[in-house]
């Protein structure tokens, strides 16, 4: 009889409803920086989202449990009751698929966004290849010989650039193909067999991104499904495409500009210099901050020509990921606290190019002498200077965007700035392929193993993808760092990414020194081992940041490794996801994939979805059967964070029983289970 | 000195409000059939459309208003004032960019919608031509030469598979082009240079459907756009993908069905025959509903060796409109009172394919022994049967779909049935080509002149597109039937498609004998004009069957025909179009490439736009100045009437003016102006 019972049959949510936003406390994070900036800007009047989120209180019920259906002129429409005709829609929709599609609207435009990001770059490779973006190379050569590997490409008398040309032809069709026309490569040539089988049995295997897009918009159109089961199977198509897209997103990121490796850095607000010129670096793709990067180090005479320092760049939300991983730009703060930069007084120019970019933002930048700068026909701002960046000209565009900062320094001249005196180290640039040059110190031959077996030797829980936004339905950074110090503490080995791996910046859980204080006894264990032999001329950090949101697609590739490793489907591996201030689409779109790799994957801000207790038990139950991997939707911090554990351990339970019955056996480790 | 203003500078709303849904009124219709439908639902207690309207008033105004957010996961946020922290969503979203997320999601369905419909003919073409789908053939000739002649396509020494692949290739491309890879060729090939110039120096020329579609999802994701110009153009972008993938729709539905010619027919509950197999025909792609046909005239003594007179097929929205178009096969009602056709009790299966699709259908069926079958993995319904119909075995599946007819009919035996009897005579069939051959009785060399020296003449006020859903916040048929006759009794030439031609066809619009009844003397004397030396076997009806929603493209060729043959852009045209009770998401990207081409485009139910004053003006002001029609956001019937009468009257002699200057300068038509 099991140890423990799988968390699948107990993950219902804890009595405790989402925390309600207290309308009289304007002061929703932890993180110090943030906190002296609020009350600088509710000093001087200036509204920011920390307002706006007051002022939306209460938010409504129906909204919120995803029971308002607006998808028609006949609506909106509301589930108002249990049964009769108010317990439909006017079409006669049902909660499950009102809820279905509230739900999958927010997919969609994760799905969506990451397409849009994953396609940009695929664009600009074949403009490399073909000598149109000549501020671009093929720089990183031996990430281009492993993806075709991955990609089954023949290699042989063929360039960098020529084979650059056939993985970027491959990720071309991954978001042109249409129905019938084969399967999406990013997911059949990256994931494990065993889980192409499952999403062929299914039905839920991806053909082309844009196309399964499209169809999941139409699935939401009056009179289209009411089945919830095929909605949300749609739906998890859907999630495995926006995985297509930001795997591919990532691999060719890596191509161009390379693939990160630890790099030393510092996080929160006092990394910005008023001395200088602040360029802030905010968005998420990479294909204009790091032309920015090079601009500015051409541009340091003209800065001082107008009397700077110099200039210094800063990065904010996943843009700041990009540039921190890669290039070791320090961090300035995360999404929720956006505006606040701005209020220090002291950011010249703020150039953005996709998602999570607050439309509040120009009031506030208009309030301090920021020039903010939109960079593409997706994201415009009224009011903001708009730099139409074109690939062909990148670095001459990059330019302007420093010479947008130079100016408005000169304009800033003796303005008083404030900027709280917090920031803390770091170690960044964990790529997989860095974590496992780690690991080649005790294991050359074959470095996943050493993870494998310090987590079927007990040593290790297992691994936590540890991820998301901000939302300031909870406090900004609490859940964050709380459930990843839990983590930490119980000997889980945390990759972390996004806005979730700048709360962990701002909170010293990235910086080596830190390791003692925050690790348990097993996790260190693991750290001194495998740094005893190691070249790396920085420490192990408590936390490894993984990359931008993006590149959550790491962590799936990390799962694979894993499970090819031990020779098993990845949801036996103990590996689980959390996001517990999820707030984005992309949020809701990558927790859809990570279910269906098989991660117990934990949400700690609600999703629409409590209107239909059907579609909350697909989510968190039925999928499980399906899947391997479910969602634990639990607002309560330590709650989650027990859940969590809960997940690893009945897995590295499960695990370790069948390696001793495969070893006893002197056979394989068994596969039917 | 004009002698009328410019209705685009008067097309501010009546003080009217939109009618509100009376609560105590559950009979919201004139259809007599209908109406009497309701009364037995009533009596049994069984729930329909017309309950649940009532069941959800109030309806919330922020979501009317389209200032309610459900994008991302901090919200639901609402507009809740003009200034403050609660004028914007906790993102800082302004009122229009809501707005604009609100309409631009209904416009994403409705695209989307149109993309898997012209998709699915588009991919069945290719299966037809290469061998795969051997229950369809390439019907239509002559329409594959007139294609090929539109598209470029040199025909030497091809057969029409040959040719038809061809078309199906482009067509196949229109789907999967990316962006910065071209424009999309059934707007490029299909539409007067000088809109070509407009839509791509306003930069809303779409570049492939699926990916403009995607485009638009990601500037709904949260921190992506806030502008509202922009966001309306990227909608405007969408609007021109909606009208593509339908006219691909139309183009290859003529191809492998034929291109519709006039028809006898008829309209209304009464079509139903308690003593046949009764089968409904529900959706929209003929794909399915052309084979179902074909099946049910084999299987005619299947139906008699069960005791049944035969097999009767009748046809519900606009699966019921393609039908009846190319087949004459009997309406027997629209969409709001889909669920009340069932309640006849003699309906013995309803197959259904995609959009429109009531999710409250199943219980009435359940209720009245109806089989309801599902046929696609897009449009599900627990409790429905489901045949996986695929085009490779198109006519076997179709057959399955009447031995469930068969069956059902068997078990109905003497259950009683009620059917209204209501019936109306008509003559559809009415596609551009048909048109034209009316017209070349008169002027064979040029048959659109005939049209254009009856509007230039005076003979004809202009001509409307009349089309759309039905929309309980109205009374069904209401709008639709009193603005037609408005149009006819002031001599406008009426094309109508959709909901709005099963409105005409039940109230008697289609019937060749009301001429005399509902035209006014231009527009009796311009029908008795060309139907002098017409071959034609049926009458002129009032009111002219255009075909389903997809074939409002048949309108946009007809406009196109017209400003080639005067020598001038679209906008000058008097061609309104009008959609009374607007309801689905397909109605607002319909409404959207209307305006691009020109169209003064009433819509008499609101969309939800009325919570930005910004995004209002644009929809009913500036469009005009950009693309030449523009929005007429009016519910109030008569106020309706007159502003579309007033736009083609300030056209019309517009047009006349410059045509006597043009003449007195004996030279050609000025394009200037």
């Amino acid at each position: 009889m099991p140890r423990f019972k799988d968390p699948s049959l107990t993950s219902k949510p804890s009595s405790k409803s989402p925390r309600v936003v207290d309308p009289k406390n304007v002061k929703r994070s932890v993180d110090p920086a943030a906190l002296e900036m609020i009350d600088v800007v509710q000093e001087q009047g200036v509204e920011t989202a920390f307002d706006r989120v007051k002022a939306q209180q209460p938010q409504c019920q129906f909204g919120y449990k995803g029971i308002c259906c607006r998808f028609c002129m006949m609506g909106p429409c509301r589930i108002k009751s249990d049964e009769g005709p108010g317990s439909r829609g006017i079409c006669g929709a049902n909660a499950w698929t009102i809820v279905a599609r509230s739900v999958g609207l927010m997919i969609l435009t994760g799905c969506a966004s990451h397409a849009q990001h994953g396609n940009h770059i695929t664009h600009t490779m074949h403009m490399i290849c073909d000598g149109e973006a000549p501020s671009y190379e093929i720089k990183d050569e031996e990430k281009v010989m492993k993806m075709c590997g991955k990609l089954g490409i023949d290699t042989t008398g063929k360039d960098k650039v020529a084979l650059a040309r056939e993985i970027a032809d491959k990720a071309h069709e991954d978001f042109t193909r249409l129905k019938d026309e084969g399967e999406t490569t990013w997911i059949t040539d990256m994931v494990v067999e065993q889980r192409n089988t499952v999403y062929r049995t299914q039905n839920v295997m991806p053909h082309g991104i844009h196309a399964v897009i499209s169809d999941l918009v139409t699935q939401a159109h009056v009179g289209m499904d009411n089945d919830p089961v095929n909605l949300v199977f749609s739906a998890v198509r859907v999630g495995l495409a926006d995985l297509a897209g930001k795997w591919i997103a990532t691999d060719l990121s890596d191509i161009i500009f390379g693939t990160p490796r630890p790099v030393m850095s510092e996080a929160n607000m006092a990394v910005l210099d008023p001395s200088k010129v602040n360029v802030v670096l905010h968005g998420h793709n990479p294909l204009l901050s790091e032309m920015v990067i090079e601009a500015a180090r051409d541009m340091e005479e003209d800065a001082k020509a107008v009397g700077a320092a110099g200039i210094n760049l800063v990065g904010i939300c996943c843009t700041g990921n990009e540039v921190l991983m890669r290039q070791g730009i320090p961090l300035c703060t995360s999404f929720s606290s956006q505006e606040l930069a701005i209020a220090t007084g002291s950011v010249d120019a703020m150039v953005v190019d996709v998602q999570c970019i607050m439309p509040g933002l120009n009031t506030v930048a208009q309030c301090f002498g920021t020039r903010l700068i939109t960079t593409t026909d997706l994201v415009k701002n009224p009011g903001a200077y708009h730099i139409d960046f074109q690939e062909a000209k990148a670095l001459d565009h990059a330019k302007m965007v420093v010479e947008h900062g130079i100016e408005a320094y000169r304009e800033r001249n003796t303005r008083p700035t404030h900027i709280p005196n917090f920031k803390e180290k770091l170690v960044a640039g964990w790529s997989n392929e860095a974590i496992l040059d780690v690991f080649k110190s005790v294991n050359p031959d074959n470095p996943i193993r050493v993870l494998n077996d310090a987590i079927l030797s007990g040593e290790l829980k297992g691994v936590a993808l540890m991820c998301g936004c901000c939302n300031l339905k909870t406090f900004q950074d609490e859940a964050h760092i709380e459930i990843a110090k839990e983590m930490l503490k119980n000997d889980v080995f945390v990759v972390s990414t996004g806005c979730h791996a700048q709360a962990c910046a701002k909170a010293g859980l990235m910086d080596p020194d830190k390791v003692d204080e925050y690790c348990g006894e097993g996790l260190k264990s693991f750290f001194k081992r495998i740094s005893a032999n190691s070249t790396l001329d920085v420490g192990l950090p408590p936390v490894f940041h993984h990359g931008s949101c993006v590149d959550n697609s790491r962590a799936a590739e990390l799962v694979n490794y894993m499970a090819e490793d031990m020779g098993v489907d990845t949801p036996k591996i103990p590996f689980v996801a959390s996001a517990p201030e999820a707030m984005s689409g992309k949020a809701t779109s990558i927790g859809t994939w990570c279910v269906t790799i098989g991660f117990p994957t934990h949400v700690g801000t609600m999703p629409p979805v409590e209107g239909s207790d059907l579609i909350y038990s697909i989510l968190t139950q039925i999928a499980g059967d399906v899947f391997g991997g479910y969602f634990i939707l639990e607002p309560d911090i330590e709650i989650a964070g027990q859940k969590l554990l809960d997940a690893l351990e009945y897995r590295r339970w499960k695990l370790a029983i069948h390696r001793q019955q495969a070893e006893d056996k002197d056979t394989q480790l068994c596969q039917c289970w």
